[in-house]
């Protein structure tokens, strides 16, 4: 297959003088990573973006809350954006929005909840006027400059997502979004390749794949599994409460949930923020059926066996519902022995440590939890490897694209394709910032622009850079020492210096050790006095070490009094 | 079931009287969490330790190596301990005893393997001297006090493991250690259930099981699978240069893979520091058979498809073999397009980013890699709830102690346990510290002794405590700024107020922000000196919050000029 740093740009003159007549396709996000998914369509002086995500930091971002795709080169050519086109409402998709849109002005397009979604998003950011949203659904063709937008139904665990036939003057590309194969999808959709068919009559220039699951072999089981089980679960509970923590947006679930619950004459409680949002805008969209006097106020009183508490966390987040009832700190549930838990989601890469712990608390409390391994309560949202390999059959492009999933997904996915009979160099592993060029006949790639992971902490967007980032390791690992040395005109000692530190040693500044530290620190000044500066990190950097192994980050405060 | 927060002790004095004729069994460690098992066993005024491991930090232990168990109550009663028995080499059996040398002594026993890489270890740290190392094997008993002793072989992931069958006043104890129930252990020993039952003729009163993969549904597929798995890997692999990443201590599959080596004409290249200390000790010791010229030097020039390097990193660890590769940083090993790398290791809960990106970067230097759910390259050590299950009906246990494992795999176990027709009341779920009391007929726990997690930073053992944590998490998260402030006696500012920070802003100090922070720090001082060290924090906190949402620790410096 061919990548980036195989890429040697060999006539650019040709390409300057041919680029009006030739796609790029620019990933800006969600390559190479989970999340924050955003690609740029340009033709001419005519761009698009399809999706604007967000990341979730990994451990090593510390302090880090989100993480953006790179806006620069979106804002620089701001007058050829002709509009954004979403896939689904997934936070990864659409969480990088209220960003984009604080710098740029362009119309959205997406179906019904996924457009819901993203206005109540843009509602609490106090941006709505800097947009319009569109809502289409998968019946309708889009036309953005030259570009011809036709989204088919993809089943997902979310509903109304979609993929996108994009037609351009060089040829029909395919973004499949996420997308999984689901003939009993329990109220969602299947995806729908008879209209993918009928989109694509002249067959398909290149396809953007989803790759998140290409490690998984064999299909992705059906959301019907998870009825079952539900089902079964259900029924065996017949004296105890049940509670279910779900992701708030797998609506198709939330109905089977509810659906039992009304079987199994139940009422339904919901708790968390996010989760309550959704199905009062599910609902209202008609995306959720929600049976008469199903749902309750979670302080209502409903015996155990008459009640499903359906509550977010189901991967441990500190301040979730579920890990708030772990934790004994929810103001309204207090889970007791004999309370039958639900783990409705699987853990996401990352998330391990939390959800053990979690885990571990709520069984400590009495509580019989069913999660991962024990039963079938979740399944994924992506297609597996042979899903992955159906989809390529019944696209059957010229040049495929691996995106979503992080980089060895997407060597996974460039490597089925190779054994399923395409070609070594018409699969591109792009990293983002990658220019991905075609004339309608071949493809090459180009170097890249800038496509940087921006920080999100606090108020601050990209002001947080690597060296933040190491030194908030440094000190997470052995804290600090701050030596204030007065010194006079000769940069000789007057007085005392004094040491503070904080995360390095549990008595910090009062301690035996950082006596000592000060008169090593005063010898040392004696000794050595014209650097003050290098003196005192040296000296404290060394002595410490010796003393403890430790590496606490030293800053000399010199002061001339 | 009953667990510590169940009890009451209805009768002290009673207790007291027939204390010298009851048996304490003491978890100090291994409860709840991964790792530093240990258990003491008490009677009279005799005390055995069986294992010492410490455990690996989770990630919220900030800048922690290690974390140990508590050593307080076997210090104070050292002169009633017996002696420590070990069930098997791994670090989470053994890794404490240095720890716990330096404060007591006592007579280690093992299997020829397990004191061998005790012994390696006390060299290392120089404590040889500290204690006697015996070796016993599966065929004898041991006496020390009033126990009698008798390990059994166990299928686990290390060869010489052993189950221990103890004999008290009181009645009989299995301790089963870490096992699997394996019939085709490819050179490995299976779990002996004869000697077991000879060594129990009058039934046992308690068992200690393994619970780690109680959350597993039925058996733990054999070794032999992954043997097999090689094989087809080795038979495709004929062009290209195989490197395997396994755990240095899986001794039988080592042993596969060189039989393999062998087979397809291939040398072995080593790289990794314990990989080679454990294959040159279990070379010495008779449990590797390394065919003649096998093992080369991994400097020597040897064609691609006639070599296979063995690895230590199959967890993505920073500074291991495998990602030094991965990453470019490791001196004789350059990944390349073709090579096949094996991760024979399945990711440890927390690991699983570092694996991921590990990962990533080995898929990004075109090397074909074959990990987790690709094929079975790897399986569990741990019995899964079939293999507990028939461990319980084959010991059948009058009482259970749950081992190993978090506390939900204790508590998975115990209902497994009570599935299986044992009384909720005769199964113990105890936290570190419990005490647990029989005295052969009935038996109950009382209060707990001190057992907290020990934290090795360094060269410190125990000094860092959960304060300088808490700081530590608070400093990764938005570092820290502080306030250098001159005062006369009167708390009045004299001079200019400087403010240092790090980890918080890219540009620290320089910015405009600390220019605005100088003023406004000024201003606030001007206006309230009295008490300069709460104008400080509160100022300076406010306003870089209000500006930046995020909150720095803060400290103030006042210093009299």
């Amino acid at each position: 297959m061919t990548s980036g740093k195989d890429v040697r740009i060999k006539d650019t003159k040709k390409q300057n003088n041919t680029m009006s007549k030739n796609l790029k396709i620019i990933p800006l996000g969600g390559l190479g990573e989970i999340g924050k998914n955003m690609t740029l369509l340009e033709y001419g002086r005519n761009q698009i973006i399809i999706d604007c995500g967000v990341m979730f930091p990994e451990s090593d971002m510390y302090g880090i809350d989100l993480v953006l795709p790179d806006f620069d080169y979106v804002v620089e050519n701001q007058e050829t954006l002709r509009g954004i086109v979403l896939t689904h409402g997934h936070m990864d998709h659409i969480g990088g929005l209220p960003y984009l849109l604080k710098r740029v002005n362009a119309p959205i397009y997406g179906t019904a909840l996924t457009v819901g979604m993203v206005d109540r998003m843009l509602e609490e950011a106090q941006l709505q006027n800097r947009t319009t949203l569109n809502v289409i659904d998968d019946t309708q063709t889009l036309h953005l400059g030259p570009f011809r937008i036709s989204p088919f139904a993809v089943a997902h665990s979310i509903p109304a997502a979609v993929g996108l036939v994009i037609d351009t003057p060089v040829g029909t590309i395919v973004h499949t979004g996420d997308y999984k194969l689901d003939e009993t999808p329990t109220g969602g959709r299947t995806t729908d390749f008879k209209r993918l068919k009928e989109l694509t009559p002249n067959g398909v220039l290149a396809m953007m794949g989803d790759s998140t699951n290409a490690d998984r072999p064999g299909r992705t089981p059906t959301e019907q599994l998870v009825a079952d089980t539900l089902d079964e679960l259900f029924a065996e509970a017949t004296d105890s409460r049940i509670i279910i923590a779900t992701f708030s947006s797998v609506l198709a679930r939330l109905q089977e949930i509810m659906r039992l619950a009304d079987k199994y004459g139940r009422k339904v409680a919901l708790t968390g923020r996010s989760l309550q949002q959704n199905v009062e805008l599910a609902s209202e969209l008609g995306y959720l059926k929600i049976p008469k006097n199903l749902i309750v106020d979670i302080e209502t009183n409903v015996p155990n066996d008459k009640l499903v508490i359906l509550s977010t966390g189901s991967q441990g987040e500190p301040r979730s519902a579920l890990n708030r009832m772990a934790k004994g700190e929810h103001r309204q549930v207090e889970v007791h022995d004999g309370d039958t838990i639900i783990i409705s989601g699987g853990t996401i890469p990352g998330n391990e440590e939390d959800v053990g712990r979690m885990l571990n608390n709520l069984f400590a409390r009495g509580a019989n939890v069913i999660y991962g391994p024990l039963a079938t309560v979740h399944v994924s949202g992506h297609g597996s490897r042979e899903d992955m390999r159906i989809m390529l059959e019944k696209v059957s492009p010229r040049f495929l694209i691996p995106v979503h999933g992080e980089m060895r997904h997407q060597h996974l996915h460039a490597r089925l394709a190779q054994d399923n009979g395409m070609a070594g160099e018409d699969v591109f592993i792009l990293s983002n910032g990658d220019s991905w060029i075609t004339d309608g006949e071949t493809a090459w790639l180009t170097g890249s622009i800038s496509a940087e992971d921006v920080y999100v902490d606090g108020s601050l967007v990209g002001e947080i850079g690597e060296r933040v980032m190491r030194d908030r390791e440094r000190l997470s690992q052995d804290g600090f020492v701050v030596a204030y040395v007065p010194v006079n005109k000769k940069n000789k000692l007057v007085g005392e210096p004094r040491i503070i530190s904080r995360g390095f040693l549990q008595m910090d500044s009062s301690s035996e050790l950082m006596d000592a530290a000060q008169v090593e620190l005063k010898r040392a000044l004696k000794r050595n006095g014209r650097f003050p500066d290098d003196t005192v990190r040296e000296t404290l950097q060394n002595f410490f070490f010796n003393k403890t192994k430790s590496r606490p980050v030293v800053l000399p405060n010199i002061v001339r009094v």
